[in-house]
């Protein structure tokens, strides 16, 4: 058949000019193309990723039995289960309320199962539309800043500080603890804040987090209260926002099974919204987050909630904190190769993340340098933010020979 | 301890305009909560539920085996996996570009794999933003809608026509043979269009699609389709848009495995964005999804992932084919039964759905009156839109017995 040549088609939509304000790629894509590009120009350069926070080791198998479990009773007539709850099954839901929540008097019914916080911070988003303003730590979690663009509660982004306009930057550094400095952070409707941190590690003590929702109550904000690695706490810091008291009614706390079980590619987390927590008019902010669940969500695999399942029996929980302990292990490794080498190391006591200090250098200059010469992926501070500029961020997710490797390898770098 | 009682505290967020929009509850489950309601007022009824969509055959072992193994190698060294790809694994999208779209010349990078069909529906509207027009069937699948009001694309809900402002409402009825009368459609950004359509039932033709791409490209409109009942086709209607000429320049598709081998519980399905399709500057669609993808969404299962790839081998396809023959069987029973009870009855030869007239009656009414005379639940037209008044949906997915009992009971109802 012969076909005219012709321009192309071009439809009259326009492009949503909130996704034209995001600065190049997602973060972690980002990272896993130059990883590509390195490795095709050294295909033997044996490299190895402490950059995106990758769970490498295998899941307990009282955890993967459960899910195996349920696969196989799909198939029969008394265990096949359609649509679930779009909230989430109620014995997971209460079982995750009484696991995590059991002394702070939150229930089963304030428990939104999710397939993960990334896509319940988006929700979260959705959910508060386009006319609130928001505060993020400095460095923090892409997903906060890139969804709050795509919503349009920011305007454009500005080359020169590196920051989105609209958006409280609250700055976390060696010199404040990594705990902003609340007397100079203005009012926005949503805070979101996460600790343990990704990416500096640091966990923030009950003082900080009392001084925190005080300002969220003061200000009326919203908190949404990122608390992912809560697991990774060896200290007495919170585990929850909702030890705080009276956080229920400023606070949101997003959390996920990824790093407790190894479910990065299984998919399953949790948000909790107290009835408590209301929005100007009264309102319950949880009545509006269960309708975006209902209307934008169908619940979170069937199998996925079997596995959540067996992670709450007592043999699960036990799996998950074995497997917290080892990448705890990784961590010790981690810091004690930089701090030997005379680095300024944070984090890492509360979280499986190092955040190592290099004075007065730029974030992506040491990451290539890192790559080039040792074939370590690592995550540069200036991806989570301007602040984070001079840092970069090694993840302990790792087999421990490539933690191990990848150390002596610093070592021969820095030595 | 003793607490000083106190009036409880607000935010001083204001709720999201949007949210408040929305009419009640979302359909499916609000049909539950009046199911639950009738089964609380008569605990002996033997409920029946032909109502919500939702599949009720055990999943074939062929796929179930593939989830069971997947979950099984997640416990070990070699097969554990953590973060997939957000758009899905290799793999499976090259499985649905060459099962479904093998001779359509789209890629496995046009695929996206997603948790579901209503997830993705929800990610293309934050896609496209507030500032977009849309038109929908009417009646349709409530997701469409919803969707839009929550980004903000509508005006207020018109309570004396049921609809809302700005979005273009396409009747659908027996008059029209269920394909809207274009002539009639104003020019809106986005046509969200679902053929075999969910709730009528009705296919639309190769000839129809023809003219809705046209209609589409003459506009400079996106037509977002969603294919998820395709498999239910009995007759020569296209499976897909992209069988029409022209579509990948116009169109999206969304589909999903949940229909074809019961994965409602276990989420798993996908989009095509072709390459072909751009904004109004050029700018390509799939480039901006695929930014939404990776930023508000981690891929879908890589359990589920494993079953959607059992699916599409040669034995799962068998084996769905068997699934959604199975459901044709129960759609026959039903058709049949209101047909000799003298309805006019729609749909049903394409798709799951059967469509049934109650002219000059609420679909409400109807809908209660058939609960409480025969504790059977079915879906009432107008929760799907204005122009459903006067018809309910029986869904055909339901244990043989059920459905055979269902219908004795129609019969004696309307004999």
């Amino acid at each position: 058949m012969f076909t005219v040549c012709c321009e192309a088609h071009t439809t009259k939509v326009s492009r949503n000019a909130n996704m034209a304000k995001l600065q190049a790629g997602y973060l972690f894509p980002e990272i896993a193309r130059r990883r590509s590009a390195h490795m095709l120009k050294y295909p033997d350069g044996q490299v190895i990723s402490l950059g995106i926070g990758d769970t490498t080791e295998p899941i307990p198998e009282v955890i993967t039995f459960g899910m195996a479990k349920k696969a196989h009773a799909l198939s029969t007539l008394e265990g096949y289960s359609g649509y679930g709850a779009e909230q989430g099954e109620k014995q997971l839901r209460a079982a995750i309320a009484s696991t995590y929540y059991g002394d702070l008097s939150l229930e089963e019914s304030d428990i939104f199962v999710s397939d993960g916080a990334k896509s319940d911070i988006s929700r979260l988003q959705v959910m508060f539309g386009s006319n609130v303003t928001m505060a993020v730590q400095d460095p923090s979690y892409p997903a906060y800043v890139d969804s709050s663009v795509i919503l349009g509660q920011t305007g454009q982004f500005q080359k020169d500080v590196e920051k989105y306009r609209k958006i409280e930057y609250m700055k976390c550094n060696p010199e404040n603890g990594f705990f902003p400095d609340l007397s100079t952070v203005s009012r926005t409707d949503i805070i979101f804040f996460c600790s343990p941190n990704n990416p500096t590690g640091n966990a923030a003590t009950r003082e900080q987090l009392t001084r925190l929702v005080q300002f969220a109550k003061d200000n009326g904000s919203i908190l949404v209260y990122d608390s992912a690695y809560a697991m990774y706490i060896s200290d007495d810091s919170p585990r929850s926002i909702f030890e705080i008291p009276g956080a229920k009614e400023v606070a949101i706390e997003v959390s996920s099974f990824s790093k407790y079980a190894g479910f990065t590619g299984v998919r399953l987390g949790w948000t909790v919204v107290p009835k408590e927590l209301l929005y100007s008019d009264g309102f319950p902010v949880a009545k509006d987050f269960n309708r975006i669940v209902c209307t934008t969500f169908n619940g979170a695999s069937n199998i996925s909630q079997a596995g959540g399942l067996a992670c709450l029996s007592p043999e699960g929980l036990e799996a998950m904190h074995k497997v917290v302990g080892f990448y705890q292990e990784n961590t010790n490794i981690i810091m004690e190769t930089f701090t030997s080498l005379g680095f300024s190391v944070y984090g890492g006591k509360n979280a499986p993340y190092v955040w190592v200090h290099f004075p007065g250098q730029s974030s992506w200059d040491v990451f290539s340098e890192i790559l080039e010469k040792t074939h370590v992926v690592t995550t540069p501070g200036s991806g989570f933010g301007p602040a984070g500029d001079g840092f970069i961020r090694v993840s302990a997710f790792g087999h421990r020979g490539n933690v191990l490797e990848a150390c002596k390898r610093f070592k021969q770098l820095y030595k």
